[in-house]
């Protein structure tokens, strides 16, 4: 096992012993490596006794240690990790290239690994990407509109990110399914778990077009406050959370608060005044200062502060070509100047394979060299 | 004759000549009273030749001048005058008690008279006022909505202001009528004329209990720019406007720009994305900074900017007692200090009539004497 394999186990290990989000581990491996933690966990010492004087002086440390140690017999065997693999589950963890950059907005708060599983890239599909979310008792007006804004999102080149419950997170990926858009589903369960069963087949459906997602170990169900937990993944995730239908206490405001917490775009869809279920969209275009939209157009120019598409225009390439690395300067040498190409073809000019050229270009989109058009991507002019 | 006579005559005079709104005319009378503007017209002679040289050198008025004379055969008879008195319908100039102080925001587009019917007094009604205002093709959701705000409206003490078209301006008229509030309709044709005609039976009932308001000469037949002139009526007389459903270029948002442009509080109630009624709402919601309201309460606490009730508090009496006159002092003295009297006992207790005392109670009311209660009115505590 190599450092990079050893990293990966010990936090594929944390993930297990801790809860997303919690704040002690969160600072922990911000001053030291996944590896240390463990080792620090296993030993059964004062966190002193093995780690850093500034790490062991965290608060809630102790008690942190206490919880994670309680649960040192539920560590994955070789065997179910394998098991996972077989069924499609890949572990993604910080630094990968498939790591979504945004999530660093999350400080302490990051995820420790994300499971995946679906065909999408996961940071490529993120870069351009609005949240829908909304209410589970959503009404047929707020499904028609999270469907048709969903749709109209993917025909534009974005991508959908909502969660997995009934309602308008399923009537999102629905729209954004039937448009033959990439729509990423971030549940709240282990992706074997899958909640709600009721779901199963549009899970399916997703990881075949788009990408499920989750913090929690493959097997595990679902908890109360796991979902506040992941909601702060659906805000950090896209570049802007759009409200279509929430009720005055719904859980999908706690999304927007996440949104606007994190200082994305935040926007809400009106209804009749007479539906309670549009009464938290009215809340926080009123309180909250969230933008009011009526349709993907609305979103998108939200999203892009000056212009759809000129925002990629605006910023000049961060890195110098020379410093990228021999794959991905061949995928670059692949992409056309003006007309576009699909990734399928720069694939074949490249001599890459098709998930190697998918990653690649999320790359470069990042960094400013490529940019998206009608008949694929295409060199940026100011590039 | 004496000279206020000689004043309202040489008004209803330049009511027949001037169109509404005409800023000629507006501009002319802060500087020359409207005697002297009649004299002149009917002389012949060039502006300057009876008029100060600074009225004189206002822009526009030689052609003004014209089109005034070339009407100067229409002027009413003494005859018609009197049928319209006969018809209920009254004159209401500049300086007249009734007259609403807060159309001196109108500077130069300043009505010159008022033409009235109804039992309600205009000034104590636009005191406490909001105007509902909306599409002639409102949905059943906008009409439902007019009819429960305007209801509402009235149950808490506001008056109604709107229009006198079907949709939503009948719509708001019914509900604050249904709740025995007072509601004002500002027409855009004379009052003997009346349009729409379907609507003379609710003009009936607004007389009855509200009262109608129009800057055209009774018998007069609406025009179409007319609607917009009369629209900063609207927008002037109440404290703020709402906007219940208003397609993308509909009239109803000519009402809101002139709310918006003399600085009143300007609201409107979101709808379905999926209705063209609502587009105007949303639009003026976001490009505009109206105030996104969903019911009465919320209108009401837009148009109180600290509470409603609170800000009748805030402000003590302007004039001293002492300077009032002696029917107004009167009445004054039967204005209870606590529990509250209605007008009737107020009038029986100051021994002068019913309209008289509704008169005084709007003028102590805008001077911070006294407040409107459950039981009627009272002194205010602070006066």
């Amino acid at each position: 096992m190599n450092t990079e394999d050893e990293d990966r186990a010990a936090r594929v290990m944390l993930s297990f012993l801790a809860e997303p989000g919690e704040p002690a581990l969160g600072s922990l491996l911000r001053c030291c490596g996944p590896g240390d933690v463990v080792a620090a966990v296993m030993s059964g010492d004062e966190p002193r006794a093995t780690l850093s004087a500034a790490a062991a002086a965290l608060p809630g440390l102790t008690r942190a240690f206490k919880r994670w140690r309680s649960r040192l017999g539920r560590l994955p065997s070789a065997a179910m990790q394998a098991a996972w693999e077989r069924d499609g589950i890949r572990l993604l963890c910080p630094g990968d290239a498939e790591w979504p950059t945004q999530l660093a907005v999350l400080a302490d708060a990051q995820p420790v690994v994300l499971w995946l599983r679906g065909s999408a890239d996961l940071r490529y599909a993120c870069l351009r990407s609005v949240s829908v979310v909304g209410a589970r008792a959503a009404t047929g007006y707020g499904k028609h509109v999270a469907t048709e804004m969903a749709a109209a999102l993917a025909e534009r080149g974005w991508a959908v990110i909502s969660g997995g419950a009934y309602g308008i997170d399923s009537a999102a990926h629905c729209g954004a399914l039937g448009a033959e858009g990439i729509t990423v589903a971030v549940l709240a369960s282990g992706l074997r778990y899958g909640y709600p069963k009721g779901h199963l087949e549009l899970f399916s459906a997703i990881a075949g077009q788009g990408v499920l997602v989750s913090e929690w170990p493959p097997d595990r169900g679902p908890t109360r406050p796991g979902f506040l937990v992941r909601n702060r993944l659906i805000a950090a995730l896209s570049c802007g959370t759009v409200v279509v239908e929430a009720a005055l206490r719904s859980g999908a405001l706690s999304t927007a608060r996440h949104a606007r917490d994190l200082c994305r775009p935040l926007m809400a869809v009106p209804g009749p005044v007479t539906s309670g279920q549009s009464q938290g969209c009215h809340e926080i275009i009123r309180e909250w200062g969230a933008v009011l939209v009526t349709g993907a157009r609305d979103v998108i120019e939200n999203v892009s502060p000056i212009g759809d598409g000129l925002e990629a225009r605006r910023v000049g390439p961060v890195y110098p070509r020379d410093n990228l690395d021999p794959v991905t300067a061949a995928v670059l040498e692949a992409v056309p100047r003006r007309s576009g190409s699909g990734p399928a073809s720069i694939a074949v000019a490249a001599g890459v394979d098709l998930n190697t050229v998918m990653q690649c270009l999320g790359e470069l989109a990042a960094a400013g060299f490529v940019e998206r058009c009608t008949q694929g991507w295409r060199l940026r002019s100011d590039a």
